[in-house]
């Protein structure tokens, strides 16, 4: 009935995450989650700070997680934005930057959460169409006067960007915020951190759900110029003071500290990905060249619904949307080996 | 500079939370935190929820969390909304139930954090006088188009409405929300929980902040009629899937699992609050009538300012506005008897 809803959120249709299931064990390839727990230092830090600690508020600033991320990234603590997964970052990003009546560009395939922020906050969006292969033509987003949107590495496709073309699209649109979702970058993108210094125009999401194995915990930031960070603070400030839980500030922080713990888990996930890719060709898979922890891939003979069904059948979860250009391709996120091995198998079935 | 920011988003003036002393103790009585730990049972089960899991993407529903609550206040599942801490529901809710053009009611001594949620979603607000005593007249708040907001017990006053006050303004607000923030209500307020199913148009929000003794875990909640909730989970499910991590998931459904120490731990601060309110008025300050884990005061002689920067100065922390009609009040948050004996001996120093 809707009644005494606000006339712009019954405009609106949420985003669906994946499913996470409660009731059945499932080899969960849906949702690019991490296969590999935390770093141990994640679960000591999380447990010297519960208790007696947690009746006081966090730092509203954040402000050692912040220091810790900007050491990391070479940036000063005033280009170090912090929040509640980097899907809070992102939105904050949207009604920081982007003006009603003055249109944002992204992709017709990438992150399906951008037409749901540009909703959420009354703003004009136009999807441009990746080429066939969905290859990203920088030349189209030249010039905006409202703002542009890049996952890069792009999901659910996995393809990335070189840096010259994130310092293209940055350079290009001196007039309006060009940001781009590293959501994926750890699994072997390119990051454009090293041009923040350079384009005030330029902002950098990341997100310590993928990498970090921290999904469960909500942590993402934004590095960009101080300006910038200003204004997500101001949006941070005026909408909730306290968006990082205490425990979220600790694990975070213990997460990055653990640089080795982090380089082993990515590379076993690249080398996964990478043997995985090669399988599923075998099997007659074309396969998006993806430098992200999923793969994107698409059958010449089997469709991909059918496949994802009987994939669930056989106890695993993979990702399928009915939407136009990408209703025969299916998002396996990369697990362990054996997850891989199971999934292949059961595809061969499938297919064989 | 402010190039690049969204017109919205240069207008505003962020809230400013208590300061958060991370340099030396204080006798912290400026936030309303409470002075005791979490239930054991808060940090038994965090460390459950730590390590493994958390590379899973929490529950995006908190379905457990729901039932819970549900069942703790006699309401369905579908009655009940969680979010990152009551402000961030607040929030939502403004963004959900009123719109702009049509102006939304609240008293002019309230949570300051009210016209920053107007500001941000840029909505039309009048902010009603309280009377001279800082009473609420329910009959300044009937017919109104837009939206009511209310706090109940008032903060920084303290002051709570009878039932039948809150009744009141549900009735007599048909074409609008009433929301009722129930921060404080633990604390010996009546709560309007029990009218959420006469009164389509009413929000009932509290928080886990305060007694629960979990500000640094995040966890507030609304519940209302099914309608309403719905639109929360849309406004939530186009900002962010997962705004609760896995481990404030856990952390508050213990804490509410734990009753007889919520009883315990609130029954005391309420016997010290009074004690202590009568050895203020002993020492000639006017105390307001609480029903809130603080108190809010004014001397006849000693300026609030003075008194305290003469409190911080003896390492004891209390809250100070700066505003018209209320830049003679502190208010106290109540801590431990012996908090509270050390405010008391150097406010007798400070005035004698």
């Amino acid at each position: 009935m809707r009644e005494f809803w606000s006339s712009r959120v019954r405009s609106l249709t949420p985003y669906t995450p994946g499913e996470q299931p409660k009731d059945r064990k499932f080899i969960k390839l849906n949702t690019n989650e991490n296969p590999y727990p935390p770093s141990p230092a994640v679960t000591r830090a999380i447990q010297a700070a519960a208790g007696e600690p947690l009746r006081l508020y966090p730092d509203p600033e954040g402000s050692a997680l912040r220091r810790t991320l900007a050491g990391l990234y070479g940036l000063g603590e005033d280009q170090v934005f912090v929040g509640n997964g980097s899907d809070e970052v992102l939105a904050m990003c949207f009604q920081a930057f982007f003006e009603p009546g003055r249109t944002v560009l992204f992709p017709d395939v990438t992150y399906s959460f951008y037409p749901v922020y540009a909703g959420l906050y009354g703003l004009d969006w136009r999807e441009v169409p990746l080429d066939e292969d969905f290859g990203l033509r920088v030349a189209d987003y030249l010039g905006s006067e409202g703002g542009v949107v890049i996952a890069n590495p792009n999901a659910p496709t996995g393809r990335a960007l070189p840096l010259s073309d994130i310092r293209a699209l940055a350079q290009g649109n001196p007039n309006c915020v060009v940001l781009v979702d590293e959501a994926y970058v750890d699994f072997g993108g390119e990051s454009a951190v090293e041009l923040v210094n350079q384009y005030p125009n330029l902002v950098v999401v990341q997100t310590m759900s993928k990498s970090r194995s921290l999904a469960g915990l909500r942590v993402g930031f934004a590095l960009a110029d101080a300006n910038l960070i200003a204004a997500l603070d101001t949006v941070k400030n005026s909408f909730n003071s306290y968006t990082l839980d205490r425990l979220a500030l600790a694990g975070g922080q213990a997460a990055l500290e653990d640089t080795d713990y982090f380089r082993q888990t990515t590379d076993r996930i690249i080398a996964t990905r990478d043997r995985t890719a090669r399988r599923l060709e075998a099997l007659g898979f074309a396969v998006c060249d993806s430098r992200a922890n999923f793969l994107f891939i698409s059958h010449p003979e089997a469709p991909a619904k059918t496949l994802m069904d009987g994939l669930r059948q056989r106890g695993i979860l993979v990702r399928w949307w009915d939407k136009p250009r990408i209703a025969n391709h299916l998002r396996v996120s990369v697990g362990t080996d054996e997850d891989m091995d199971a999934l292949c198998r059961a595809l061969e079935e499938l297919i064989g």
